[in-house]
């Protein structure tokens, strides 16, 4: 059994992790932590976990984290990179669900997530761990950076047509949608039913934190530099992202084929059929991603819908797939549960 | 032109006043407050009021608000208390929408909302707000408690059952249902939408504050102590409440009549046609209460169904049907907007 | 591994039904059989479950679904009767979730269902399904009629104290409030998300076909007749019942450890600490259901809180539950997920 | 005081229509039909409009509407357009919601609506219905095509830009996003809440009936052929529409001004200041289009947000526009509610 323990564990991520793990048949949760609950149990949070777990939040302590074989950072930025180069010195896998170690350029960082960088040396060495692009680097890995929900979505939309170079570098753009949950789970007017419910909006237009990251991974498949124009908005529920993604071909080419080849071996990429519309409700609870690819009139303007749980493959689902793969277990051990419908 | 001012006017039922005043043929909103907010438009924090409005939120402050005919306090409970004396007595009509003066028992007061009340010699002048049950006090009045909301839905419904002595003392019970604007527009991580979407909960079952209101009001119809069991509920929705009345009749009596008589002259209050079940949706924005009879099953059980919308017939638009009849105008003025279907 | 067939799987308990026997490890979904979508497969109507199932939709057929070791019947009221007793005959187990089998008397039957029985005499062999009440009998039996949701959250609520006879035989109220789904997966106005979003509302006050269902199990359980006042409402969201119990001790008894002992090997009751407002959020899409006590004001008033997901311990959980028990299989087996919060 | 009548008011665009006329002060309502509803009083049907009507369905009959002074047809496509020439010829004003005479081109129009086209000599001689690109036309106008509801917020947000000739005729996109309002009130599986909602999903990406429509418009406005990339959503929630638009700038300008310059004198757009993201609440229920004008990265790359109600200026508000403007009415009256918020 592989001992694990959660640092942050009152917030979505963190519940969602606890949640996908209680039936992970290779791994004990040790120890969950949180500075705000100390020594109140988890089931009185959240009493869903009920019969699944007894363990007590305690404050976060690296000695106690390194007793771990692997630590979840499911805290918010700025938290993990405190804590993680002790905790790599002393053996300990990480993985960050965070934005501490996404972005490589220390100065691109700094810039969008307005603090210095307790570990800049780190940036390089990290694996950025998305499985279906690094699955090789994850496996050595010891420090993962978990994608961010927003880039999950538009990368795994977007990569066959760039690694296939088939798409013009210019003018990509993200109309992405995203549920309430991916807020977080700090108390915020912003946030509150009677605010967002009912409601729908963009946000963020003049620069979302995720550009940078989902630019860097373009340009990494692209090889050289690629821009994107990312529109994020808030759908007024509480689970799912929703990635409209808007190329222009350079060549004629079958798509469908393209997309199904590409992710054939993928256990968490879906290509739907042609002329389908993914709902997110298609993936409610579960570590996939599906996908449609379209044509509209037959022109070289393409159109692909990819969606996603913002919660499991946008952030504590695919974290566990990360972890699967770097302790040499199975892939999809512990996620092959059924989207919640309806 | 009556000059208002609105103290607190940030929260829900700030905000719906300023929305159903702002076509308002005899009213002039002069003074809105807020502390957090000063120096802001109101329309930057509400730009549904774009185009009708073009104040600025200030300091609150007695003086400018002692230039009002009347003052609105749409503030947290023990608020308006430090305020209202002054006010009164340079000559200011007060309509206070939080709890302060709806209580006559200090004791109870104090018990209920855990603070020393700042003026216990006005809690037995203050009217209390329901023109159905109070209108020619109301006509007088120079300082109105507005009534909560699941206290008007609820004495609403049972009104005429106690008026007319045909239920039995004993056995009374209010499950109410309320949206989530009910709580206000304070950050709270049990409103936001990924905590209240898709789930429905009792709270309070223990004892709410709107019990001590219901039972005094209810006691004061009956002539004699009246107790209740009072258990509300959250809907995830944004607006509306939904009381379930359930008492057991001492007599055979045409309760449709009675409702429709006891109602006859209301202009507020729509007793639907037998075997009707209200829904929220049909108050949506309104100043509303829909009331619906049952005995099911032909018993002495009788069921009570009454909707109101929380924030109008349950705050903002009761607090302007109250102004309108201590100010001397039309009743139903600015309050004749047909409900938002869907 | 148990040869298992669904009729009617295109409606809500039907594809739940599909969900959670997806991970099943002793079961195989061999037929699913829908008229209206003969020849469809399944994950065409339902794309959540690509990757688990490949089967395709066949018209009902006597002759295949006797090769079954058991059959589901997720239809309508009325279709199962026609097909059970043949089915019977061939040595087929039978679990009805649809009501054809639920009421003992084929008076009280047709005057609620509005037809005639096709096979009477099979109304009173069957076996209620309910573990909680009668595993023994569940375990032999051949024909299980699933019980109803409301009737599932209420007689779990209510049936300790019936069972310990420490409430008073009259004044119980039974007030409801159940989620969208359901009223099943058929097109109707009525459950437009622009119908029934945002609103509220009570329904068949006056009767409704559970009435008579929860009147025979607590009459059962008391061994004399029981009455009870049953209101439903509708919820604006998708899964959840949430049931609101009252009732007046007869004497002076320690709610809490009672119902804690009746309930404490009971794999999927889960009566919560003193206090508690259960939220239908922390069942959603587990076979759980949730119980808090509360005596409000400390009174002779007893109200009991009952939430479950309409769909599975109101339904398809359930109903696999007694496959489990039947079928001598673990009773757990299947149904051990983790509800999906938020 | 002007007669009118209203063909299939039983949908959403015809109870809206009767929501907005209620306060009307120049307006009387004559005349409802409905086949299926023949003989049911409106307020049973919609009882938010108990209290403001008494009229009853009546079978549509061309001799009965011919008494009114102006018809809206808010009915199916297909259905005026076999009346209107006859009511024309009797002098009645016709106001057409839905999208028989929208497009010019007969063959255009038979190609996306399925059908002959009744009356395709009227096609060249309706007036589209969008005061801020035809209001001189509609004073004169006997008959007029209402625009669709994504045309109307689409068109309205890219018109500044493509009328002063300042964005590439390529590339043009229109993500938008509708709620469910949109459907109709037909009784449908997709539309069901337990269907749409906590769900998003794209459709018609290979092509929507709104496509023709925005098209010919666009073109018009430039004075040669544009095409467009149209993607609708479907957002779960009641009203609203989002309108992301995506275009690339030929020029440097100073696009606030442009929008500001463009529709300083509209009653009914309002232009928000610059770096705002509207809110579709904002609009809830009144005839307001806001819109929000971005350059993400400062680039060429135009962001427009545009945000209606696609009932009211999405539908039955931009009508009674049209009628104000063709009976000689004040523009605005009727249509100066505040939006609903929350």
């Amino acid at each position: 059994m592989i001992k694990v323990g959660i640092v942050g564990a009152t917030g979505y991520t963190g519940v969602e992790l606890l949640r996908l793990l209680a039936n992970h048949a290779e791994v004990q949760v040790e120890l969950i932590t949180s500075r705000s609950h100390k020594g109140t149990l988890v089931t009185e949070l959240f009493p869903s976990l009920r019969g699944f777990y007894d363990l007590v939040f305690s404050e976060p302590d690296n000695k106690a984290l390194a007793q771990c074989d692997l630590v979840f950072f499911a805290t918010p930025n700025g938290t993990a990179m405190k804590r993680v180069p002790e905790l790599l010195a002393k053996g300990v896998k990480i993985i960050d669900l965070a934005a501490d170690f996404r972005i490589t350029s220390q100065a691109t960082w700094e810039k969008w997530y307005g603090m210095e960088h307790a570990c800049p040396e780190l940036l390089t060495s990290a694996v950025y761990g998305l499985p279906e692009l690094n699955r090789e680097k994850i496996k050595q890995a010891q420090l993962i950076a978990n994608p961010g929900c927003y880039p999950t979505a538009t990368i795994l939309g977007l990569m066959p047509l760039i690694k296939h170079n088939v798409i013009e570098p210019s003018g990509l753009i993200a109309d992405c949608k995203s549920a309430a949950s991916g807020a977080g789970r700090g108390a915020n007017v912003a946030g509150l039913m009677a605010e967002c419910g009912e409601s729908f909006k963009a946000y963020g237009v003049s620069g979302h934190r995720h550009l940078p990251e989902i630019q860097q991974i373009l340009s990494m498949i692209a090889g050289e530099p690629r821009e994107i124009t990312f529109v994020p908005h808030l759908i007024p529920m509480i689970r799912g992202i929703h990635a409209t993604l808007y190329g222009q071909l350079t060549t004629d080419i079958d798509l469908q084929k393209l997309y199904q080849e590409a992710y054939i071996d993928e256990p968490f990429i879906d290509v739907l059929p042609e002329n389908s519309h993914p709902e997110t409700r298609s993936v409610k609870g579960v570590n996939q991603c599906r996908i449609a690819i379209h044509q509209p009139q037959n022109s070289k303007r393409v159109v692909v819908l990819s969606v996603i749980d913002n919660l499991v493959k946008g952030a504590a689902g695919q974290a566990i797939q990360n972890m699967n793969i770097c302790c040499g277990l199975t892939e999809t051990m512990g996620l092959d549960q059924v989207a919640l419908m309806p």
